[in-house]
């Protein structure tokens, strides 16, 4: 489709300049102040996860197995925990440790780790020069960050439909012994909603890495997460690794942040029977034993993965509205100008949205001059730096409905207004 | 005092060890199965935080200052609860973080940041070859393991009466630009329970240390934790860094692991401006937020530093009837013998104690022959290697009193064996 703006006269060009720079004139004088940024639940999520804090109390048993709740002991989590935590990522129990409020500060400790000590008997990063980690982008940019800041060189490999370029990934993790890891998150993943196809997954679980010492960090932060008509089904990595005839590939990682409370849910790692007992030795020498109160309470609360179910059901009803209203407005808005795409998720937290190319910094700056804060821009790339600078990610499920609805409008007249500017830039 | 049994002639020795030979023969006899190994509070102990489990429930307001509990932010933790925890230390609430439940994982986490991404702006530790840590001891064996798991080398500095040898200390610190910290647990040491005195203490804050990334790591894991007549005085670092003139020098931690529930409590870092920045910027990287129920619960039950003195003053109870029965049963089996020597705490968990030469490893083995499980000797120095195998950590909190009473009367005969045996050993 054809951008509407390039197709202009110069004059026509000229009128929708003036009439959108009216519309944004309008905007600022109402003085909004609107956030799209933040891919945390609303106030209403969370509010249905407050009857877990009745669950434990000071009559409530505390032992669990050979857990003991109110001491020391089971550093890799009470046992019905693990189970709980083993049926979301479906793997068996005596594959997952619990410990602590979040996953991302599992897989920091784990990339750290692997940094400072080692994977698998394999010498310390640190001790092989320069090594590298595959970044599919846009993605989550608090994972880049983590091996960003171990001096890890980063590499961007391009998102698809169906996940990541798959011929790419195995060409660089089974010839580069230097390429040691890979973020991703399977499911609704972080921003573009994509779910890993069958296919995708089974060559992650076929891939013959170069090093001993990679593994592939599988962030299914968003595994139960959907809110459209049908859940998006992600094939079992741990089994399709079997099958494949491999072990000692992968990483799970999953959370109840988006399930319960955001940064007050469980976290918890998944991996084969000789990683998971090199992770419980690494989490030996870092943590005493893990908090236990929380993973009590979520077990009594969300007690099975059919009861994570049901309570999911409860957040979609609260945010598909939301994603539904962002489809409206984007569709009433920019459909058919040749300007815009974005994605359509059946689940997780984001829209991934693309302007023309050089935009994004623009819209997200001139928002913020209307008094709508975004992420910014080329935030879902490592670095910081898309690119194409055109992406930019909408996080619907914060706002209410009201504010959401305004700050969708602003967008959609930043969009037009950063698109028109730049087909009158490129006459120039 | 001359040992006893290297006094006696060779008969009267055959005659001692056939004695306790025969008393060990009768205590194996009864097929015991306990346990003075752990430092971790009792279940009557822990019961006395149960009430805290009643105050957070579905209809607490979720509210602190500027934080907001049941959802992202302030990782630096809740306002409530940064002030609480500067109570306990004696420092501004702005200059403390609150995180997690373990200060373990709190040291773990800076020393490895320190190793991977370097402290103030210097290179971090690993490309600087070959750096020393200072560990006094006898000292606690999850502190000496941080520092030996990154290949850090542990150098032992010997404990004294009134705190680490400060000479050594002082010479190593000021001389070796490879020295980059130092373990301290300077308030009812474990296991010595020893408080650093003020002069050891100043010397401490005067330190000018020949590397600018050198830090002095204040585990004063044991602040609150008195169950003497009175309170041993610790002066507060900081204010003695000041007076010096100093400043950078020092990282606090504590925790509530037992004041509240082990495992479970909350964990706080304090230091210096510039230097609590450096740990917000790190966490912000690892962390996405601080699990803060965990926070309200524990800032709605201890209130302040007078509400954690008038919780502890409970413990106390329950402890210093079990410290005063290892007083008791050691002073009635082994003192006046000449063989063996032990602290006297006002607080903490743990009584050291003193062996001949050559004694401990021997006499945690036979007591685990005769049913009674104890730390494993060495476990207070570095690499687990007590130069002089003659320590051996007595953990008195977690059994029942009638179970102490009776392990510490296998302890006794298991004491006096194994000096009969050396005694009658070097004369072979």
């Amino acid at each position: 489709m054809p951008n509407v703006y390039e197709s202009m006269s110069a004059a026509e060009l000229d009128q929708a300049l003036a009439d959108l720079q009216k519309q944004a004139d309008a905007i600022a004088a109402q003085k909004l102040s609107l956030d799209m940024a933040r891919g945390k639940p609303s106030s209403e999520q969370t509010a249905l996860s407050k009857p877990m804090l009745d669950l434990v109390n000071s009559s409530t048993p505390l032992v669990d197995g050979k857990g003991i709740v109110d001491n020391y002991g089971t550093p890799e989590g009470l046992p019905s925990a693990r189970r709980l935590a083993g049926e979301i990522l479906g793997v068996p129990a005596d594959k997952v440790v619990v410990s602590g409020s979040s996953s991302l500060n599992l897989m920091h400790d784990l990339v750290a780790r692997a940094f400072t000590n080692g994977v698998a008997g394999q010498k310390p990063f640190y001790q092989q020069g320069q090594v590298k980690w595959l970044c599919p982008a846009p993605g989550y940019d608090r994972h880049f960050r983590v091996t960003e800041d171990l001096g890890i060189q980063n590499v961007v490999v391009p998102m698809h439909e169906d996940g990541p370029d798959m011929d790419m990934v195995q060409e660089l993790v089974e010839s580069d012994p230097t390429v040691k890891g890979i973020w991703c998150v399977p499911k609704y993943a972080n921003p573009t909603g994509v779910t890993y196809s069958d296919e995708v997954v089974r060559r992650f679980a076929a891939l013959k890495p170069a090093a001993p010492d990679f593994r592939i960090y599988w962030d299914n932060a968003y595994c139960v997460h959907y809110f459209g008509e049908k859940d998006d089904e992600l094939l079992n990595i741990f089994d399709a690794v079997k099958e494949a005839g491999g072990s000692q590939l992968v990483y799970e990682f999953g959370s109840t942040a988006k399930v319960t409370f955001p940064g007050s849910g469980i976290a918890f790692v998944a991996a084969d029977e000789e990683d998971i007992k090199a992770v419980k030795a690494a989490f030996a020498v870092e943590r005493v034993s893990a908090e236990k109160f929380s993973q009590l309470a979520h077990v009594l609360f969300l007690k099975d993965l059919d009861g994570v179910k049901a309570h999911m059901k409860k957040h979609a009803a609260v945010v598909a509205p939301r994603f539904a209203l962002v489809e409206q407005k984007l569709t009433d808005g920019l459909a058919d100008l040749g300007i815009a795409s974005w994605s359509h998720p059946h689940g997780g937290y984001f829209v991934s949205f693309d302007g023309p190319e050089g935009s994004a910094k623009r819209i997200v700056k001139l928002m913020a001059d209307l008094g709508v804060k975004l992420t910014p821009a080329g935030a879902t790339y490592p670095g910081g730096r898309d690119p194409k600078d055109s992406n930019i990610r909408i996080a619907p499920t914060y706002p209410s409905i009201e504010d959401l609805g305004a700050a969708l409008d602003v967008f959609v007249v930043a969009v037009k207004l950063v698109s028109a500017e730049l087909a009158r830039e490129a006459r120039a």
